[in-house]
């Protein structure tokens, strides 16, 4: 099809407190005693009561603790699969993800990995995967990443960190209650924030526009300066609205797609483990010469909100490191088209991406 | 549940010329050679090859054209509903509206009515449904009423006007394609973009407004504004931005509700067969009252845009049909209560209502 046909989430609640609802939401979906509904929770809400008292559990259900600490990996869906495998003698009901894109990636992934024969890194690409994954829930935790509508779930593989895009990724049920962001610390909600304000760049600045795409980009943008720059709202409305900036953020990307600082950023993860928020902000802290206007706010926001960015973090690579990190980063060719058109790779050059990582 | 878990559309492509693709989408959705595909199509596209030629057709599969001259009502449904079934060895497959609001509404209660027993009039109201509507699709032939994404479908019944609200009213499938609005009346475009306009201001000035349907509404009216206030687009751009202000606009709504202008439309509509555009238009022109500064515009958009209203239509009105408006319009008692707030029935009594109807 010339036109994707794109699969929405099926149900989305929104309001301070709908976590609370939960329980009900849940309670048709289970489809045997033996059948659980897997939790997969970041480990900063371990031992925290306001949050876990409220997750329903019964029968075999089950809460998996998960440190964000790290990005998303094959080998870690890999596991996770596996260890819901043997310790169930059911299919699971449903997965649920509680957290930021980290564990919202993961829950896609476990999810379709339930029901999809063998290794996690086969599906890293675009409509890899056959089978209905199983029923998943997403509960942002933190918001910008745009995990909880998109149609991909990104990985680090052994090769390359690339998504699952497919029809079957998006959640089923999405929660947004932006009381759960309130104890997020200030550096991380600005990286992620940070990460919807660049989706919003690099999808109004791409060659893969188009009037869908640019009115959910559009008020995403909006969204992010009011919130980062302005000084009118309250913490209660800055959480409301940072929530539905993150939603429209990735529905912008929908029909587009992200651009250079995505691009390069997913080399410094591949390669230094860098996590997805700070690492595009590392990047898209370097490129003016793409974006010009969207770095001039971005550095506006940065100083107005005191970020401290790390500097220096590719200066003593080996060339053979730099190498693994254009490789990665010039793998993703729809990302650098929709950015700057066809003719790419006479622009992105291995030349300028290593000058533009000397920088970082 | 305290929040509505809200159903969302699960399929949408957009794009220009994206018609073409229903063919490749209806494919996989065929049940068997006997349930076929019934396309509900408006009478104005009776005789046009340029879009009735690219509507597949295979086996039994039928195009029924329909008038929207009237607004749809109750007992159309269960006639057509009768029409399918005894014409049909098997269910459909599918039901695939091709229209404007009218269109799109009748598409949404065959669908639901065809699966449900009892008669259509039974099912007015809130979460009446009770079982899973067949397959459906919707695909807006004119911008603005947000059918294509909404959760009701409005029809006058023998006793009222009212939607079929429910879960399963949304379009399994969407295509929104811009190019398809290319014959529109200019009147009717702009009454029918008025319907978007007026979703916003009504739920942008609610009790109800959250920070989801605010961030929808906000961008539908900004579209609205740019399409029919400024004076920079192209004939293209303003399609395919109508088309989204339409679709934010119904968005804005899945948390919100309208408010004093679609009560009162409701009233003209059920008594005089008003359309809901051009009522909408005829009743909001009054409201300065309630909604001073959207008023204000809507004024300066019909005189740049020349568009004269009817008058008077009310004005020959006994009191007894005054007092059928007035019932009608009463009832919709949520769309009150977003307006005005709990103690809506203090302002809006019936002496106010006779008084604005009268003007009309």
């Amino acid at each position: 099809m010339a036109y994707k046909n794109y699969p929405m989430v099926s149900r989305v609640v929104f309001g301070r407190g709908s976590f609370n609802e939960l329980t009900e939401i849940l309670a048709p979906k289970r489809l045997s005693i033996n059948a659980p509904f897997i939790f997969l929770v970041d480990d900063v809400f371990e031992r925290n009561a306001w949050l876990t008292s409220r997750i329903p559990l019964a029968y075999n259900d089950n809460i998996i603790y998960i440190s964000a600490d790290e990005e998303p990996k094959t080998s870690q869906v890999d596991e996770l699969v596996e260890h819901i495998i043997l310790n169930n003698k059911e299919r699971p009901s449903g997965i649920i993800g509680i957290g930021g894109g980290t564990l919202l990636d993961l829950a896609k992934a476990v999810s379709i990995m339930l029901t999809n024969d063998g290794e996690t890194k086969n599906y890293q690409g675009w409509d890899l995967v056959k089978n209905k994954a199983v029923y998943h829930v997403g509960i942002p935790t933190i918001s910008g990443t745009g995990a909880e509508v998109s149609r991909t779930t990104v990985l680090t593989g052994p090769e390359k960190k690339l998504g699952i895009n497919s029809d079957y990724t998006p959640f089923d049920q999405v929660i947004l209650d932006p009381e759960l962001t309130k104890k997020v610390p200030k550096d991380q909600w600005f990286y992620t924030g940070m990460d919807c304000y660049i989706h919003c760049i690099e999808s109004l600045n791409g060659t893969y526009l188009n009037a869908f795409s640019q009115s959910y980009g559009e008020k995403a943008l909006e969204l992010c300066k009011e919130i980062f720059l302005e000084n009118s709202l309250s913490t209660e409305e800055k959480q409301d609205k940072l929530m539905m900036a993150s939603w429209h953020g990735g529905m912008s990307i929908a029909y587009s797609q992200v651009g250079v600082a995505h691009a390069m950023s997913y080399g410094l993860s591949f390669l230094l483990g860098t996590k997805h928020g700070i690492g595009n902000c590392i990047v898209f802290d370097q490129l003016e010469e793409f974006y010009p206007e969207g770095v001039k706010l971005f550095k506006k926001m940065k100083s107005l909100h005191d970020i401290q960015l790390p500097q220096g973090i590719c200066a003593n690579l080996a060339d053979d490191e730099i190498d693994i990190m254009i490789d990665v980063s010039l793998a993703l060719k729809p990302l650098w088209e929709n950015a700057l058109g066809k003719n790419w790779s006479k622009i992105a050059t291995r030349e300028k991406l290593k000058s533009l990582y000397l920088k970082m």
